[in-house]
């Protein structure tokens, strides 16, 4: 018989892995929950016709389709089943954004805007398994609805910083505004390059500045544009330095000037908040949704090379699709497997992660079951994860189970100790034995 | 625009009932942790080669089958394509205990057994949707495999008690085994009808003792044998009393002798821990899954008219459907969807699960928000969920806000309580207000 296996990009969470992947997502929840986020969750299949189109062509190839249950399928030629639309109505979810906004419009009578929730729930992706990229992955989606204020801009950059500090991993944020995109854009005569541009700037660091302004060229723009661009591309100092710069080359594009405003607000909030969480203006960033109307957020590890771990930006037209127009939303996306990786790699998770079970009672014989039952009951009252090895026999191999399951302490009641009443507490890391009175179990092992 | 929808049989959980799912979750999970039991998850795609064949031809048909990604159709048939195989490999779990055989079979050299895991996920059925029938819906399974002891019996007993002491839900554990029931068929000679017999008993309580006589006569039970059973379709008394009685009918029976000796063991267990939950043999408790070979479980609550929130029992060859024999376990499953439906009937969830921001800070101009953001943070650093109103205006407006989203407290800083540097906080459930200096405020709020 062939060995059971799992679908090609799919996953199995050990306990080890779940209980890292849970103090990861703990940690999220209750921060988000300090800011006034409400959880949600929405199915994992919905209408095809929800999901497609909004994803691009790309994005539609790479949609899990269910197919239609029960006689789907009868007196359909082989072209049609091929369409594909006959047999399946359903789709596994690709992302939380999109189900988030039929949410929002279907449900928009029950809500009260502005409406701050929190989704983290797994999403399939068809995509070419590979290092890093699977199948199926968790997504961790916190964003507002229903308002504008920047106020809502400056919470996701303290949510950023109370994340990150929490899980004890340094990170810098690095904003950029997509009204400054389009302001220099306009700037420069090519409002409708402004993707071009965008991709270009993107591409700043790693093929460094004149390689940027021969793809310029190559993309159509003139020189005289290209020269334009320069003091952009080269810009330096503080934020609010960036910033002054920046207005006087695109503060004659009303967009543009609105985009610098933005952001001067909400380095403004971030500043007097005294948040110590590095914060960078950076014009190369401009991430791939097209949907993004305002600023936008990327957060890096400082001590991991890993690309960005968490991320986002303002909308102001994602429930427009489903037919609920003029409702401006902003949020950002925490990537739980890079989180993952970076603590296993800088090793970050707390050491009491890892266990379970605090104390293994041994199982010596019937007498000895009986007392040590008693005795489990009192430690698993005062809320100590505890478990008695079920079957009376060999110490050894209770020990090994106690070992590999890296269970920090045995209690071992036997004859002798049944005598004196003193079980004997062993700590499996120091190797360490001693005695310890029944009625002081609890107390010893809290 | 159509307003967008979800398919038939899925739902949306707002944030209210996330809160209650959160908390029925929490609270089982807890328990779950402290017997040492420790979690896991697998991914929601298993191959269609692992799920079919498991749930008999009526499961098979209710599996949800994932279409291939790419060019799966190519050249095929209508025939071909009708017949699924070839264009689907994957299907959506359909219930937690086959992945998890299959993951104690893949995975069995990196366990230490006995295994004691729980899975909180949710599955997939194309069953026909009705009232609290889902097509998606949570399982909530906890197991311990690899051992034989009856200790572990009693372990899920307890567990059943821990969790609904908890919750409040009063509940009466019913217990039965697969061995005595076969002891039953074969002492009245009919070992091969253990099934019809079972079947019949079953429904004792619905339609009364003779009619269970008429179909035991239907399915080809001679009267000698009817006669046999008389006393077993009688049986009263304590459990003890319960098992004497029986002993001496059916005591003859290895198997059916070796029934009743677990189910003594498993009610001495629970006696002599003084566990308060009410425990009841009941021979007409029979459970539908053909896997169970010894104890098996049934959770009914006393004050709701629901059926069982909580079932299980002992398998003994679970995982060899993948090829591992002699792996013997138990487990139950607990139903979340049944118990909040019995919990919101009962109105016994704690008033706080459904409100999530503890306080709103009014958000009353640009100087005020200033002062409102840093006793914000330092609330929020309190472990206090808390927001402010994003944007600055109508009073009223920002009430109806906390009124709609059941926050309790709003604290108002205007510009008399920026003069005064004494916040104004109102209760909003009595309506009181009263001015608490801005440096008491967390102290006020905690």
């Amino acid at each position: 018989m062939q060995k059971p296996s799992i679908p090609k990009g799919t996953r199995d969470f050990s306990p080890v892995e779940m209980s890292r992947r849970q103090y990861i997502f703990d940690t999220v929840k209750s921060v988000f929950r300090t800011y006034g986020f409400s959880p949600l969750e929405t199915p994992a299949m919905e209408n095809l016709s929800t999901l497609l189109g909004k994803y691009g062509d790309e994005g539609d190839k790479l949609l899990f389709k269910i197919l239609n249950s029960g006689d789907y399928s009868n007196g359909l030629t082989a072209d049609e089943m091929r369409s594909a639309s006959k047999i399946c109505e359903k789709g596994l979810r690709y992302d939380l954004t999109v189900p988030f906004a039929r949410y929002v419009v279907q449900h928009q009578n029950e809500i009260s805007f502005p409406f701050k929730r929190f989704q983290i729930q797994p999403v399939w992706r068809a995509d070419r398994p590979q290092k890093g990229r699977y199948r199926e992955f968790y997504q961790c989606d916190v964003d507002v609805i229903g308002s504008r204020s920047l106020l809502n801009e400056f919470e996701l950059v303290q949510i950023v910083d109370g994340v990150f500090s929490k899980l004890g991993i340094r990170v810098v944020l690095k904003m950029n505004n997509r009204k400054i995109l389009y302001g220099i854009a306009e700037t420069i005569g090519h409002a409708d390059k402004m993707t071009d541009i965008t991709v270009a700037i993107d591409k700043l660091e790693k093929i460094g500045i004149e390689n940027v302004k021969a793809e310029l060229s190559e993309r159509g723009l003139g020189a005289d544009a290209i020269s334009e661009l320069q003091p952009i591309l080269e810009l330096k100092g503080s934020n609010v330095e960036k910033l002054d710069t920046l207005s006087a080359i695109i503060g004659g594009s009303e967009v543009g000037a609105k985009g610098i405003e933005e952001m001067r607000t909400v380095f403004g909030y971030i500043e007097r908040s005294g948040i110590t969480l590095p914060v960078e203006l950076d014009l190369s960033l401009a991430r791939g949704l097209n949907y993004y109307t305002g600023a936008i957020f990327e957060v890096k590890a400082c001590d991991y090379a890993i690309g960005s771990i968490c991320g986002g930006g303002r909308y102001d037209n994602l429930t427009g699709i489903f037919g609920l127009p003029d409702m401006s939303g902003v949020g950002i996306s925490f990537g739980a497997d890079r989180i993952y990786d970076v603590m296993t790699g800088l090793n970050l998770f707390p050491e009491d992660v890892d266990c379970s079970t605090r104390v293994l009672f041994a199982n010596l014989g019937y007498e000895e079951e009986a007392v040590s039952l008693k005795l489990l009951s009192e430690v698993r009252r005062a809320g100590i994860a505890a478990e008695i090895y079920p079957e009376s026999g060999k110490m050894k191999k209770q020990m090994e189970y106690a070992d590999r399951r890296a269970i920090p302490y045995v209690v071992i009641i036997g004859s002798r100790e049944l005598e004196t009443q003193c079980a004997t507490v062993k700590n499996m890391k120091s190797g360490e034995q001693y005695g310890v009175r029944f009625g002081e179990i609890v107390d010893v092992l809290k």
